[in-house]
């Protein structure tokens, strides 16, 4: 396994890779999640990149960027066992260099829900996945459906400018109480950490219902929202069924919709989601 | 030599080809100015791309879009005779279907001078050229000096996007009058023809000035605004002597510095650059 800081050294290297790379965008402070996305990566392609930078651009101000958790040193243990071939890991002014302008923007998308919520979050997303995705020219790029938006946002972003990378979104992995794996369970303490199953069960009782043939919006998000007011650790930022391509609210649901939820316990903000589907 | 309209087919194609990949992007109705760059792609590489495509985007309310002339047959029997391999002619609609929303922006670079003057114009241009750069992978991508900030614009959003093409930016071709080549220049009446010396005469007179030692700013534009006022038909967008890398205009002059104009002779907005030079 091969380690790049230098983005101008991976650029210069690029080329001589075959065109069969899996990148894997990861912000670091690995679990089951990032893995799960590094095995199917290894599985479908001849090079396995994976990418470890926490994106400062991503982060609003009064948010965790400076205390996001970090541990470059079991990241790379964890990415040896898994057969990454190569590990970029850029600093902030690697990636970011002196005049640094340009911005990438999915306008429609980036406007709502945990767009609406975190002002320049996915101007910061499509930005470094823009860069990420240029850098590395993979036949796949991996994501996670736990971060369902970015998602979309990723997805939208590629083919609006015609990248020759197929989007691949994996299913979330979950703790065996249903939590979904993020770096952020990492701060939670045993009290938070019992409270935040909250956000699957509110989940699940929307799927529960539209399982049951509840096709009216507003009373599947009523579902998700007498589940979280039981648990009075949980402040609800928002819980909505929404449009899977565009993320808009939905009234009426034909075919298929997306439930989402983002939750704060405590200090922490969590978000979760389930595509309902009719079995 | 190979037209594709549909960017779907181009783009499950162009793995197929090598990366020594050379992309020539134009709005059309050739002239030697571009023909220089596609003279210069085929030196270069072992595959040269020609776009031909007429951006809207880049064109603000009340421009030429509608006008802006086009003669496809003509371009291609050019192209052929220059062993172009592939030309991407895509429609309006290919290259921004429903649900389009991505945009690209280099920020400080596109408020100043041309952009300043054409609200939008560089956004337009950083999106469809950043989806050329994606969809075609070149090594490398051919733009002319006549568009001095387009072509600063353009290799800043490629370094900062990481992308792994090297910006060829290729001489201005002009007419044995001085008249930079453009494809605008179709527009012009015998009059205005005439009329239209009137830029590279004053640019000449910055360069005479700057050759014999002049190197404050506001005394090098003086001497483009007093050629530019003696030709009636000229009205002044702007005559400035600016950072080549920053586009700031300059006060005085350590090194090298951009002349750059942009004059409306009649209903026609003309543009034109020269980089000093001590000698």
């Amino acid at each position: 396994m091969k380690i790049y800081s230098s983005l101008e050294e991976w650029k210069a290297f690029r080329p001589s890779l075959p065109r069969s790379l899996g990148l894997v965008p990861t912000m670091g402070f690995l679990h089951e999640g990032h893995l799960s996305l590094v095995r199917r990566a290894r599985e479908e392609n001849e090079v396995v990149v994976v990418w470890i930078f926490v994106n400062p651009t991503q982060f609003g101000e009064g948010e965790d960027f400076g205390t996001y958790p970090r541990d470059m040193e079991r990241d790379l243990a964890l990415l040896r066992e898994e057969r990454t071939d190569y590990v970029l890991a850029p600093e902030v002014e690697g990636v970011y260099p002196p005049g640094f302008q340009t911005t990438v923007n999915v306008e429609a998308l980036s406007s709502v829900l945990e767009g609406a919520h975190r002002s320049g979050h996915f101007q910061g997303v499509a930005t470094v996945v823009a860069k990420m995705l240029c850098l590395t020219q993979p036949e796949r790029a991996y994501f996670g459906q736990k971060d369902a938006q970015q998602s979309v946002v990723v997805r939208r972003m590629a083919a609006d400018l015609g990248m020759l990378t197929e989007i691949v979104v994996c299913p979330t992995v979950r703790e065996p109480d249903g939590l979904a794996m993020s770096s952020r369970n990492a701060y939670l303490d045993a009290e938070d950490r019992r409270a935040s199953t909250v956000l699957y069960r509110a989940l699940c009782a929307a799927q529960k219902a539209f399982a049951g043939g509840e096709r009216r919006g507003p009373r599947l998000c009523a579902a998700m929202e007498e589940v979280l007011r039981a648990e009075p650790r949980a402040e609800v930022d928002y819980a909505a069924v929404v449009d899977p391509e565009t993320f808009a609210g939905l009234d009426g649901i034909e075919g298929t919709a997306w439930a989402v939820i983002a939750v704060r316990i405590g200090k922490i903000r969590l978000i979760d989601n389930l595509l309902l589907n009719a079995e």
